[in-house]
This record gives C-alpha cells, structure tokens and sequence, in this order.
C-alpha cells in the first residue's frame, strides 16, 4: 500500500478519507471503522474497509457503463480508488422499494411491504442537525440546490434504482432501500453520483432466505457483520 | 349554556370536545385547556375556549363566503359550533410563509425570514408517533388519501392562505405559519376544511412590534396568553 501522507486529508468522515490528488481528484479511502445510530454504535472490523470498496467500485463501474455519471476513475490500492472531486450537495436521497428501517418506526408500518412505485425522501446531510428529513420545496426555498438541479437528482436515482434493482434481481437479492449522495464535479460542472453504494449504505435482503446482508447485522446485532458483507461479495460479479 | 349531556361524545382532545348532533352533524366544543410539546406543558386558562371559538368561526365564516367548503354551519353556544361532520383525514398541513418554530429548529435556520413562495408540508396526524413528517409520495403510498385528494388539499390550503394573508395584512398582522386538517363530508363526500383556525394553530406576529399573537407566547412564556388572545381578538373584525 502506497503512502498517502504526501496527500492533503480534506475530511475525515464516519466510514471514509478523503485525500486531495489534485485540483479536479480525490482519493477515497475506506476505513475499517463502522459506526450506527449517528454515531452512538462504533467498532473496527478487519477488512471491510476492503470489501465496501471492493462493492462500491463494482457498483459505480456497472453505472458508468450505463451512462451514469459518477465520481468513479480508477483504482488505487486495497482500500482506495481515485474519484472526481465535486462541490457536494448536502443532501442524501434515500430511495426505497420496500418498507424497512427509520420508515417503519417514523410511520409505525410493517416491515418488507412492497410500495406500488420508489418512494425518494430526503435528508439534509447535517450530523448535528441529525440529517432531518426534508420536502422538495423546502430543499428548493433553502437554497440547497436549483429546482432543475432535484429534478435531475430524482431522475438519476430511480434510474440508478432500476440498474441496481435489475441485477441483485438476477443474483436473488432485493434491493430493499438505498441512499445515494451527489455532487457538482470541478472539471466539468456535471451532477455526479458520489460517495460509495455498498452494504453501509443499501438494504440488501436474500430472496430466499429474507435474511439482511447489510450493515443491519449490525445495527441489529443479527450475526458476524464481516461474514455477512463476504457473503454478498461473492454473490456478485467481482 | 344548553346542556350536552344528551349528545354523544365522539373524542375528547387535547383543546376541544367532539360531540355527535346527528347522522351528519357535529357540536365542537373549545375547551379551556391548552397544552404545548406534544401535551408536556398544559394549563387551563378562562375565556380561551370562547375566544378560540370566536376566532375560528370568524374565519370559517370568511372562508365560506369565499368558496371554501368549512365543515362550520352554525354558532351554538360561547364555546361551540355546529360543524359538518367529515371522515378526518390524519394529515396537518402546515403552511409557511416565514421561516418559525419547528422549521428552525430541525434545520438550523434563522426565524423570521421569508419564503419566496408559501411552503406546504404535512405531518401524519398520530400522536403516540409524535406527528412525524410525511411526504406527498409517502402519503399516496401509504394510502393516507388518493393523489387527487392530496392535490386538492394543496390547492385549497394555497387559497386559504392566500384569503388569510391578505385580511390579516390588512390589520397589520404577519401569517407566519399555521396548521389545517381536512376531511370528507358525510353528507356530500366533499373535501371539507375542518377543526379549527385560531392563535393555537397559527402564527401571528404584529407587523409593527413583531410580537407574538399566538400561542408561541405560552410555549416560550413571553406574556399572558389569555391578555394576547384578547388583543387578537380586538384587531379582527369581530
Ligand atoms: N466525489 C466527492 N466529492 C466531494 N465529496 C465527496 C465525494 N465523495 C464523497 N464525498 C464526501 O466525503 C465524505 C465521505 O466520508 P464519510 O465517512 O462517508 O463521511 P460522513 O461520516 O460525513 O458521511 C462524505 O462527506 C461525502 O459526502
Ligand atoms: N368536522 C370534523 N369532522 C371530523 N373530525 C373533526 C372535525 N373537526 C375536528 N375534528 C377532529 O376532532 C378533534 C378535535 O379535538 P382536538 O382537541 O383538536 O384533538 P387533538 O388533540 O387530537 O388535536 C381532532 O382530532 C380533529 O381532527
Ligand atoms: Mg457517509
Ligand atoms: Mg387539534
């Protein structure tokens, strides 16, 4: 692993670092840490900063080919690859296809229950604040992006829900729910899917079994988190 | 005072009683009591029942000549209306106009500062679950109400608004924010404007001093309620 003290650290995140290449790149590096509850819920766990890597490069990979912008350009070393800087938006968009999690205890419903169509919620992206969730308008009325600028976002996340959803599909795997984070890229001033998709970030369920392979064996204390996110590795195409 | 002894008590809340007239009709009762904090801080204060009255039939009235189906049909006794008796909606609807209350809070942002359009958001209306924001998707996929109904809600509470705004501009007080339900009539299934529209579900500020006219000066103890009411009360065409 090459050393990245030569970097400039920008923001040392929950699950990440951010190193500065250049003017226009990022090295994203993920860290073993894995955290739940905003925070409250905090461990170290050999080797998924790998794997989350491992899954969110092949995710991001699928979606460029696809015609989806995202900050994804290369690999780096085991737990980094190279991404596009952008001007993040603070916000992230929560899509779901079936009912689960924070969803089900803010409405007292069920869990698993299928929706007709993706639901798309927002959050502004605010640990202090505690990423309240947060209306189109208001989003627009705060000035936290232009109106065009959602309508994209909206339209990219039920696509990249479509690509997603299709594949774990074919895998036996549903897509339950997911949050996707973008920004504004300094080379080009595209709206680019930043971030990573990886099981700290999308609810995985087994089509058989409805067992969780994400990070709500975690939160749940439901079973061994690395087993877990090993299983759904080798479940798809890496 | 009549007695009410004879009719049914449907529901007895937090600020009024609800009472069964017949098939299609309801007697609201506005009680003395008033509460904040989802029922944390509660107190009985004299002469609020009869001046939440006065208010709310004041506006309904209004409202109604200007085309806006109000479930008010008559004035009963000092505390109490004859209503049209509906199948409630569990929405509020809260409409912003400045920025106030729960908005700073959840967001971090000042108070006091002005929307470039009216905001509507909705809270599903559910005590134990402590009111909790609800999106229009969410509301049609939860099937809350059908996405015409929701529409029309929206609509209507844009007019309300706008009728509201305009008269009280005309006596020198804001409508900063303030809270509707709505149901549907038993008599002719039509989307009805229910419950109340008084100081404890708006906010009014001065437009000279921008003082309080409303129940923020209970919830943050900035004067006597029932000497605030009173001098609302006087500013109105009552
Ligand atoms: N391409 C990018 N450009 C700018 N910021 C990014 C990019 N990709 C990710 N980020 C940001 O870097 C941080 C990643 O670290 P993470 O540990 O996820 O932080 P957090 O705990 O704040 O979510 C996040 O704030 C994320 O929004
Ligand atoms: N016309 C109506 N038809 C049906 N329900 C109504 C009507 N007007 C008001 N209500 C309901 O009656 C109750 C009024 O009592 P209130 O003290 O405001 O209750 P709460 O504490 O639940 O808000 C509310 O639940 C309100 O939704
Ligand atoms: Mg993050
Ligand atoms: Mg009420």
């Amino acid at each position: 692993m090459e050393d990245k003290k030569n970097f400039e650290l920008l923001y040392e995140g929950k699950a990440k670092k951010v190193y500065k290449l250049d003017e226009e790149k990022l090295l994203i590096n993920f860290k073993d840490d894995v955290t739940a509850f905003n925070g409250l819920k905090k461990d170290q766990i050999l080797n998924k900063g790998r794997i989350n890597k491992e899954i969110s490069k092949f995710f991001f990979e699928m979606l460029n080919k696809k015609g989806i912008s995202t900050h994804y350009i290369n690999d780096y070393d085991e737990n980094s690859f190279v991404a596009e800087w952008t001007d993040l938006i603070p916000l992230e968009v929560i899509i779901r296809n079936y009912t689960a999690g924070s969803f089900c205890e803010r409405y007292g419903v069920k869990k698993g229950l299928m929706f007709d169509y993706p639901l798309v919620e927002f959050s502004l992206k605010n640990d202090e604040l505690g990423d309240p969730m947060i209306t189109k308008d208001a989003i627009i009325l705060l000035k936290i992006t232009t109106e065009d600028v959602l309508n994209n976002i909206i339209s990219i996340s039920k696509k990249v829900n479509d690509i997603l959803r299709d594949y774990l599909k074919s895998k036996r795997i549903i897509l339950v729910d997911f949050k996707l984070e973008f920004g504004i890229s300094k080379k080009d001033n595209k709206l680019t899917l930043i971030d990573e998709i990886s099981p700290d970030t999308c609810r995985f369920w087994d089509a058989n079994t409805m067992e969780s392979l994400d990070k709500d064996v975690y939160r749940e204390e439901k079973g061994d988190l690395i087993n877990t996110y090993e299983v759904l590795l080798g479940r798809l195409d890496i």
